[in-house]
């Protein structure tokens, strides 16, 4: 993972990235995938005496899980769901072994840039992203005002016991855990929603055109293996909607800390971006997950000749990508708009 | 609009621009704005005896239609809904006629883009893009096969005359159709579903991490004013799924071309993309747009002093913008498959 | 002319683009091309009541002195040291009417951004950038400071006409405009070498690795028309040295504007940039300018199926390029230190 | 170093990055630093079966010779020639050991590209790259055609021993060895020229405007540390010449491979570039590299706080740069050539 742009000064270290690549972690719980990874960066570049350096920062994670296995049930059958048909297509070959470049390892390296990410947010604006999971199958969370929602309660539960699915609201969280557990023991997978929030976000970033806030924070979370949707604010359920209903009303605030009026919106149907814009109010992003590509049952494919075949994709899977997917999906909030302060910071006069 | 990279030779004339910019223009039917507009396009450069050169490809429309009016009403107050209040914080001021670059009058660039990028991709690949509306409130039209849904009909009714809300689903129009002029009535807007399907894309298009077909499609269809959703595939429905009935099975055809046998899926839940990769199934992708902004009626708001105010936004506006976003729709999703095309074409060794 | 991320609130008129379009525009004194354009520029976007809006700005700049003469002398022959063969290479086809895109009337353009950059960086940090002819034939200009020199001693001569060759050294620069005409009535051109000088640039602009200022500021040079050779500080000349001749020696001064000591070099073989990054002395480079192609004398060459001919460039060339390079080359480094000083601005912690 | 967009299918193994590594390594003559680096590369993802998947291409090259010296006499002071200042004036601070980012230990990376981006111009159209030593001092080589140059007169002298200082004329080879060594024992160093030579590169290379071939080449190369001046073809001594001497006359040669009739040029003093845009004759490209900074004798300089002092940069530096940059001088041009190959091939209709 190589950062370039990052500011100088800020303090980093292995520790750090740990807090999230931890979350990320395979074998954390029953519900994820078995796989053993320590998940251990090693800081190339760019750190010094524990300070960022402003050059190009390169963290190195290895993995160490790489069963040398026998790949010949699947290296000429195309897994249904996965990227095996699109890269051979693409590239005439592929490499076979756990999905090559499609895997979704790489998502490793993402989340330790979140880390860093989240670092530049919180040192220029105090700005925080907090992800859960929302739904899993037909199970959806309520949330109430989800800039309410806390890392702890993503992460742990009233009783102090790990919230293994990182859903806050806690039946729904049981009812998930459930159903995970059920579909898991089907040797079947199922789908979920995450919902990711940014809270202290200055009003201004996103360009006016391209380059809109939700244009890039759909990119990065569409760039992320099993999303098959994103939305923000009321997003799809819009559709439903009266611009009489829609529409935010502003109103101003006595400042919290003190200086000119706050324009705020009274609800945030808008999800803090207005003309891809943020508006200063939280926001909120939804991504759509489908459900895993590998299952243990036996799947009718072909082969790379094209002849019929099946296949069991024997393995250590996760039963549903949502739980692992929040610190991702934060990471990649934190990552545009890190990206976005950089870019108003530049383009602002003094 | 300026285009960088576009193949020498296509042959591009100010009449194959129309086709697509009349499809946008203003005043089409009762069902938009009755601003007017004549879209006339002026190529300034980049064509040369009626074919692209390779070269930079200006093409410049003029807005006509800005009526001299007076914006006192409208300059300090900040429209619900509207970039008004985001530029103002990000710039620290705006222009504050008709939206200034908030405008989306900036989609007619897009939609002119939009027909050089067809042409592209029609002459690489054979390639088509054809989009309609989905969804009105509440009305859900049903089309069968997207890959079937042809440009006639999305722009004409069987008994010939224009389908006004471009809808191919002829019952649901008319139902739509009606909800629209409703809505106008009451001085109101409302949102909706636009899909759009590309047909006859090779496999192999797109990078395989942040540069995904699917990212860059989401990106480009999120940069579009009041796109607040976008999925493919299943997409959101996704969530609700299995694995074993998610997954779309592999199969190998008689190529109709007559060539090697054809790897096709039997459904297509992936909505042509796996891995971030188009699969050679038809791309079927779904925005989700919201009510216009801009009400008749009156709303409350605040001044950019703070001072509660009401607005009402007189003028020409759109009760419903799903209509008019087909074509741009349609625009940005040929855009990025030619982009995606021109990267195949030149990582592939001959 | 787009350009994209300018700073909100710049005052902007079309008076201000026009110093230095006159400057660069054809007919404006015997040592040019007496073709006539009257370069004004349109602004079509990105200000609004005399400031920059921070949104895209376009400036539109027409051709109008294009004689629809005969081309078909030239349309099939290729003219030495013109892109009209490597044109027809690249793209199958090419444009002859006045060389298409390779036409050095593209740098009208340039001029046009230069002017809004060097408000960007004289309003930023007070940057300014000077450039004048330092060696035309074998003449070569003493200069003795480069950063000394002014804007009026290039535009002028003491006694108050015309510095028409733009040569500070006015000895030489009487010398030059007399070879220069000599070359002319000859039918013949003649090259040079331009000197370009940013004064005032704050130590810190540039990238440590790829985007070194040393390597955009070359890449801007080189983008121009008959740019073939860019060196900075001691340049070529530095072969010749030892480290201990070329290293400068720094030196802390008090600071002219009352702060901190500021360290400085005694000397400024460096040019200004270490490491690839500006050091706060100033910016001195220089690029040489090969003799104008278009020749009205009789040249050898072929046609396009590789028939030999001759050919004679009628029309109305310049018969050396340094008298109008320099508000363009003066562009470029404004435009390069624009952009990389909004880059140092976004990065740097408040 | 992390490659991305490489075509898929190329051999690829460490034994070929060796090749030209070897040819940058410390410690390889009495010419160069006495440091010691195996500069053995692990290639991390990208290549599977030993040939590259198309994916991102990773290469990690450790460094190994870092000596936990004590650097407390010089992580105050300001080295002359070096980055410390700008660095510091950049970043707020800096890593001070052996130069942190700004040390040209980062172009091990480059020269590990340079072999990729070699093997992807031999297979998409046969291309080579030779780089040699043109001018060490005052001592400038006669090398006759450019073109004609061979890897094997660079890299060993007619007797079979190796040539260390990399000119292809030995008389002048000798003459620069001796002067190296005695600006060695002067505790000094020297600069020069280096002339990097591609061979069979097609016409058509370069885009029209910024990113012109000549541009995106001298930008590379001034990327690189310790250059400080680019030119190519006649280059500077242009400057001096009439069009009518300077042009290249067109002719048409039967084409040697049996096709149609092949234009070329009767000399080549426009270096392979006309408007930008490679011509299919040798592109000839000159950079001027400053003699080393480092010296081991003392020099007066100043320290953060701006107090003055003297420093001496013990250590194992080069005498003079020009042996080892050549390797890297050619990746460079091997790299930008590559990927001009991969724009035209995509932008070109099959």
């Amino acid at each position: 993972m190589i950062i370039d742009g990052c500011p100088a000064g800020l303090p980093l270290s292995v520790e750090d990235l740990l807090v999230d690549l931890d979350r990320r972690k395979p074998g954390q719980s029953r519900l994820v995938t078995q796989r053993q990874e320590s998940d251990t960066p090693e800081i190339l570049s760019g750190v010094f005496e524990g300070r960022t350096t402003g050059t190009s920062l390169a963290i190195l994670i290895r993995n160490e899980d790489q069963r040398s296995r026998d790949y010949s049930n699947i290296k000429d059958k195309y897994r249904p769901g996965h990227a095996d048909y699109t890269y051979d297509a693409k590239y005439g070959f592929r490499d076979y072994r756990g999905g090559g470049r499609s895997s979704a390892r790489e998502t490793v390296a993402r989340v330790a840039a979140g880390v860093v990410a989240k670092k530049v947010i919180a040192d220029a604006f105090g700005g925080t992203v907090v992800g859960y999971v929302k739904q899993v199958g037909s199970i959806v969370a309520q949330v109430g005002e989800p800039e309410a929602v806390t890392l702890a309660q993503v992460e742990t539960f009233p009783d102090g016991s790990p919230n293994i699915v990182r859903c806050p609201d806690v039946p729904r969280a049981q009812e998930m855990i459930e159903l995970i557990d059920r579909v898991r023991k089907d040797q079947d997978s199922i789908g979920g929603v995450s919902e990711i929030v940014a809270s202290h976000v200055p009003a201004g970033l996103g360009e006016p055109v391209f380059d809109k806030l939700k244009a890039d924070l759909a990119k990065a979370l569409f760039s992320l293996p099993a999303v098959v949707g994103v939305e923000y604010g009321s997003g799809f359920a819009s559709a439903l909607q009266r611009g009489s209903e829609h529409n935010d009303e502003f109103f101003a605030r006595e400042n919290p800390s003190g200086g000119a009026r706050d324009i705020r919106t009274r609800s945030n149907r808008h999800g803090g971006m207005l003309g891809g814009i943020s508006s200063g109010m939280p926001i909120v992003v939804r991504a759509a997950i489908k459900p895993t590509s590998s299952l243990s049952r036996e799947q009718r494919t072909v082969t790379d000749a094209g002849e019929e075949t099946t296949i069991v994709t024997k393995g250590r899977h996760d039963p549903c990508l949502l739980p692992r997917f929040v610190p991702i999906g934060e990471a990649m909030m934190a990552i545009v708009l890190a990206d976005h302060y950089l870019r108003l910071r530049g383009q602002r006069r003094a």
